[in-house]
């Protein structure tokens, strides 16, 4: 690693942990490693200890960064750096970029958590490349980042991209914690596939969901994605209403913005090209057929690194390396 | 209009005729005219002529362009300035930025006219001033335009703002043009709502539509929104699935890019209030409610315009020439 290296810091901020990675400009990783998420006082101190963290590993190293990206869940104001609201963390109408630019010297910039592992899996994941991305994370909700002509979509107000709310079931929908029935992520999320598993043991009461029920007490999206796969009937049929309401959820956004790939994400990407497969083969029944066949459905392969990497990638575009002596006058 | 000024040439070449205006840099139309589309030799005098014709006005009215912007129907790769395939000019594979700089002798950017009518409303429209818009045209069939972070949306090949094409009916749906069933413009374009008029009055055989039918030998869209507006129960029926439709994929559209204005125009605008009020009652019903409540829907107000202004829009803004004196001044 030589000092001349021109690396930028990616800073993925969670309810539990600070990740931190010092990045180059390739998008390759030269060190990482994560703080405790300090809650208290209202994340107050966050920001003090990571940069503390990264000068002091920047001091051992001997090495130094050109520019921050800091990726944050919540509400942002993207163009001034501010969280408006980060319930996980504390923050409310929080300034991080003023305040992480006085402690750590170089400029900052600051976008959802969402959005960064889009930028992340379009620099160095499975949309490597790609100027124009969906990501797609199925977790406990449906998150979702768009990259369009290189850049991150955010919309009037920052809620481009929240994907889990397109509605999907159109009548006599499950309530979703947004205020309105019939959510994507009421059906498609790793909850949302649990719950529809439970619905369909509680009135089927047989088969490999029963027996999982029986065994745990209740039915995860992981027993719905096995059953499926060894050909439970039950199983199969909660298994390809998700996917269909997924399919048919991308296929309509791919209708209007027309990415290269779609990358999934989240612990449901865990059933892999099982998975992958099913969306892909509803997405062709509603996609325009041209954008069937092109738009490559990838899994997403940074996992945990998707945000500092994403970060960095962030860092990096707002301020290449030539722009500091601008910034520093 | 004084010689010092900063003009650029805005061109909408349609099927029929070619829209030229010269346009100063704050997007007021200062000359506008038109010249027939010569459709001889696939096309291949129309720049030639529209060239000729801008130099003798420009000539006659002592001004001068600084740069030009082109709107064309069909599939552009607009990073070049090449028609791909426009089927109504007689275009394919046809280097027209490079064409048109020769003749010109100024810069030049070409875009989808669908692109441009949404940019042309952005700029001196209905959507004035949005950095975040959607623009849907509700004719023949259902086109759209995507403008997000003050930039024309393209997608991978061309194909993004093609939301007509969204999946509205799920089961059974009528034929598209592009292959598929069931897509937007089956029910939402004049195309859709009159077939829809027409196959409710072939089952009801009442009413106002009727009437029409006996009078006009068919139904047009404007005879279901007529009918609608009256209180005819059959024509309030088609009307309210048209628009249903039209509220469910425009509230998914946003759900995800969050705009700050969808501006509706196209012949079925000309239903007005009457029109923008019924889809904004559905579009609240599916999207994410502080969407639903923040997102405007206008009448497109630019008509025959659009086209021109957006060209215009898009040439000044990537050729800013004009906006540099205007700053300076």
């Amino acid at each position: 690693m030589g000092k001349a290296q021109s690396l930028v810091a990616g800073i993925d901020v969670g309810g539990t942990t600070v990740k931190i990675a010092l990045i180059d400009t390739e998008g390759t990783i030269q060190l990482k490693w994560e703080i405790p998420t300090n809650q208290k006082n209202q994340g107050a101190y966050i920001m003090q200890e990571t940069a503390a963290s990264i000068q002091a590993v920047l001091k051992q190293e001997s090495l130094s960064i050109h520019a921050a990206g800091v990726g944050a869940p919540g509400f942002i104001d993207v163009e001034n750096g501010i969280i408006s609201e980060a319930v996980n963390v504390g923050w409310k109408d929080y300034y991080l970029k003023q305040e992480l630019e006085a402690l750590l010297h170089v400029p900052v910039v600051v976008d959802n958590d969402a959005n960064l592992a889009a930028g992340g899996e379009k620099w160095k994941g499975s949309g490597a490349g790609a100027s124009n991305l969906l990501a797609v994370t199925l977790g406990t909700g449906v998150g979702g980042g768009i990259i369009a002509g290189g850049e991150i979509i955010h919309g009037e107000f920052g809620m481009a991209g929240e994907i889990g709310h397109i509605q999907s079931v159109r009548e006599n929908g499950a309530r979703c914690n947004c205020g309105k029935y019939g959510c994507l992520e009421t059906v498609s999320s790793a909850t949302g596939i649990a719950r529809l598993g439970l619905e369909k043991v509680q009135t089927e009461r047989r088969g490999y969901l029963q027996d999982r029920l029986s065994e745990q007490g209740t039915i995860s999206a992981k027993d719905v994605l096995d059953g499926a796969r060894a050909g439970d009937p039950d199983a199969e049929s909660v298994f390809e209403e998700a996917v269909e309401h997924l399919g048919f959820a991308l296929a309509n956004l791919c209708n209007s913005l027309n990415p290269e790939v779609i990358v999934i994400g989240g612990g449901v990407s865990k059933g892999g090209a099982f998975l992958t497969d099913a969306i892909t083969r509803h997405f062709k029944r509603f996609a325009i057929p041209v954008i069937g066949e092109k738009t490559k459905i990838n899994l997403a392969v940074l996992g945990n690194d998707a945000g500092v990497i994403g970060a960095a990638w962030l860092a990096s575009k707002t301020f290449p390396e030539g722009a500091r002596q601008l910034y520093e006058r």
